[in-house]
């Protein structure tokens, strides 16, 4: 099982996002694309990007999008996907979603797009104002 | 009421996440800052830095600290920030908690605090396939 993963975003969230995800665990796990989405172009545009994109990273397993909002320019491109692919879109992405998701490439597109969500739910927490090395 | 804003994460993670929600609401409401945690350098390079940007920024009410993740360097370091300040940590950053605390910039910390923790998990949505216009 061989899931793609593709992050449409504003600007460069995406990316900075992806690759504080491989830094931290040192490897890239999907076949991943990012899309930066920027103000000065019409959406259209990025709406033939993004299926370029899934084209290029599905391999028959389907695709995960994940943006940063929905209702948002990045979030309406990643609904607005439409083709011969297997997609699920999850919105409001952070790194603990990401990091999930990463500890579970090996998942079909349903169960990935579960630790999506909940990787990304679990990961709002309120911090204690407490050292590490204290604990 | 004013409280600080504070985002303290990976590389480049707040910086752009803080472009994207100046940039969708036109303004930012706080008096806040960011810190890219690198990895090359030591982790008490960044406690001294977090320490002096909240003094700086820190008007009387207090500083919300947003971070990538708990458990991270940038999230310890977030937790080890200690001096007479009133702070608050939350990780998990997303741009919906963003969002939603620029629209609530006027409440106290604690308020804020819980604006930051439910609009970050409510932001994360497993959104339909549908384009807007369809809807």
């Amino acid at each position: 099982m061989s899931v793609g993963l593709l992050l449409i975003t504003h600007h460069e969230l995406g990316k900075a996002l992806l690759n504080t995800a491989v830094g931290t665990l040192g490897h890239n796990p999907f076949c991943s694309a990012t899309l930066s989405v920027a103000r000065e172009l019409e959406p259209e545009v990025f709406n033939a990007r993004a299926t370029r994109l899934v084209n290029e990273i599905d391999s028959g397993d389907g695709v995960l999008v994940l943006t940063d909002m929905y209702g948002s320019t990045p979030g309406n491109i990643a609904c607005c996907l439409r083709n011969d692919h297997r997609i699920a879109v999850v919105a409001g992405v952070n790194l603990p979603m990401l990091l999930r998701i990463f500890n579970y490439a090996q998942l079909d597109l349903d169960e990935l797009t579960e630790k999506a969500l909940s990787g990304g739910r679990d990961g709002v927490i309120h911090c204690p104002n407490r050292c590490p090395s204290e604990s």
